[in-house]
């Protein structure tokens, strides 16, 4: 791309400051440069002069790429061949003339070196209370490490709690982790998680709309809420208040199509209210296993799993076949023992195992892994079985 | 009702063991004498003569009766004014030409002095896995002292684990439960709950279609679970593992068209694989508290409540309204206290305060219970709220 195009392109986004669905319509149709041109000379319609006044003064666009650069970052726009537009095609399915907040974004501030296109192809958003309780961060955990050993990545806010056990989990888990911001990517919010947010930049990506110093505001949470949701396959809702910011994002997830999935928890936890609530009012559909995401979200199983007996070895996947095959007749292992005799690695081990035992082939327990013989009742409650 | 008919009766239900559709047809057709008299010669349609022919020669009426009587019971006839007609009306919606044993019971062996019509009038079954947990023990008592409150009786089967929990903790509220057998009365099934089972006969109910002196059976335990339901408004899941028979006393309430309700667990219990399952295929809805079961399945609010904002003040309850009254301006207070302020007994203020926490009037925490005073956010997630 030429300088002077992408110069433009930050000008626009340094303008624009969040979601324009009017200028990121009006960038289609003539160019990012004469976009740029035009917003300077405020020879706009209507709509766009009036929401463009107040900043179409503000060029700093040579300074914050300048400054993007030395942060090893990137401004990914529209033109690139990186630009996600596979995923954010969903945003095309929302009125935006009714809310024009609602739209793509214009360009993206990235930092790391990955593909934002391959780390999104397959990923889940796991977002969730900044009050996390011990088990929410524990069952963020699992799901994350099963799903990163399943090669997705896991897409989220990089706040506290829930957020941030999910992006951590990745990382540990080897995996692919993708951090939306609500603020420029030169700024670490919260600044508790800026070693975090650091780590990410290093094996992931950080990825924001806003320009480099662009402080955090409440209506940029959400509108980031939305982009949490826009490159996420399904969002994951582990434990949400009653009112918590997690339910935007699951809200915006619903507005783009795509499954909303909410782990229940105990009753007596006020840290899974939100996640009843969803399920309760049908807003989200129950999880319980990184399997159920797979199922609810992951492309090839959608609408293609038997509903009756479990599906048959031989279409097993490559993976979870040699993971069944390891595993002995009789008795029970542990993963680690399942990695060696498999050949498999630790995460692609974990991965394998939920897939399984979601086909009724493999079962756990205190012991470990082993296979189920042939399904039987596992358990009376004195009304006997059927 | 006469000596003979009453013997016409227990003979009926000592042969047929167990429900029988035809024969409950020919009765309603020629009365229970009439009906016995072609038992005892065969002179029945090829059906009933096949069914009753293994049985008929059993005529232990008197000594049956006799026997019930000396344990201070007595056998419930569609005749009787106290037959639990309005509830048992579900079983003709089933078609039982198919399904001879889906049909309502022949007549109720029944120990305790109350009425069975009056106390499942409004009936909750609260089934669930034997192996039930901490958390499930502890759930179940919370949603059966709830439900007490607003004098709701318990259903259950007896059984370890959540049955014999929940019968428990309507008796230790002072409330009315009825337990259902897969045996005859005089049989104490689980012998480790024979304390229990007299406990529910002198307080409550013990119940069973099958005669004096039936022993338990896998295929009595599951036409129990249908008595279960048939006798319940809705049928609550505490906890069950991923092939417990509590699911099958849910299906029966499916096939009633009663509420099917479960609550959700830690997705890292066994004991609430069942629960979760049901859940997410649609067979049951997510309850996390009393109000929940009140909504589901209460006469007065089903269909009637607004979605929108909370019911208004005036539209509480007498009970409601006083210890919503009863509540300090600021500040929390115990249930304890609050029933000395309201001037309502201890079970009635349980009962009042899910419902005002469900319209968003009540709010509780670690000191006790307070008023809300409008609708604010209770946390955030770092996505900050709507």
């Amino acid at each position: 791309m030429s300088d002077s195009r992408l110069l433009a392109w930050a000008y626009l986004s340094q303008v624009s400051l969040g979601p324009c669905a009017p200028l990121a319509e009006l960038v289609a149709a003539v160019g990012p440069e004469d976009a740029a041109h035009a917003v300077r000379e405020a020879d706009l319609p209507e709509v766009l002069r009036t929401r463009t006044a107040a900043r179409r003064h503000v060029d700093t666009a040579a300074q914050d790429l300048e400054r993007l650069h030395r942060l090893g970052g990137r401004l990914l726009t529209p033109d690139d061949e990186d630009w996600p537009a596979w995923k954010l095609l969903a945003f095309g399915g929302i009125d935006t003339r009714r809310d024009r907040e609602a739209s793509a974004p214009l360009a993206l501030w990235i930092v790391g070196s990955g593909s934002l296109s391959d780390l999104t192809e397959r990923a889940v958003g796991v977002v969730g209370t900044r009050a996390a309780s011990g088990y929410g961060e524990h069952v963020t955990t699992r799901f994350v490490e099963d799903l990163s050993g399943v090669g997705w990545t896991t897409v989220s806010g990089a706040a506290y709690g829930i957020d941030g056990v999910a992006h951590r989990s990745a990382l540990a888990a080897g995996a692919s982790t993708v951090a939306v911001l609500a603020c420029g990517v030169d700024r670490a919010y919260p600044a508790g998680h800026a070693r975090l947010l650091r780590e990410i930049a290093e094996h992931g990506l950080v990825v924001s709309e806003y320009p480099m110093g662009t402080t955090p505001a409440r209506h940029r949470f959400l509108a980031r809420n939305r982009l949490v949701a826009g490159l996420s396959d399904a969002v994951l809702v582990v434990e949400a208040g009653v009112r918590s910011g997690a339910r935007n994002t699951a809200a915006w997830a619903a507005r783009l199509g795509r499954p909303v999935l909410a782990v229940p928890g105990p009753v007596t936890s006020a840290a899974s209210v939100g996640c009843h609530r969803m399920i309760r009012d049908g807003e989200a559909q129950l999880v319980a296993r990184a399997a159920d995401v797979i199922e609810a979200a992951g492309p090839i199983t959608v609408g293609e799993r038997e509903s009756g007996p479990a599906r048959r070895l031989d279409a097993l996947s490559v993976i979870e076949a040699q993971v069944y095959e390891a595993l002995p007749a009789t008795g029970a292992v542990g993963v680690r023992e399942l990695s060696e005799s498999s050949g498999q690695p630790l995460s692609a081990v974990r991965g394998a195992l939920p897939a399984l035992e979601m086909e009724g082939l493999v079962a756990q327990d205190d012991t470990g892994w082993f296979r189920v013989a042939s399904p039987g009742r596992d358990e009376g409650n004195g009304h006997l079985t059927t």
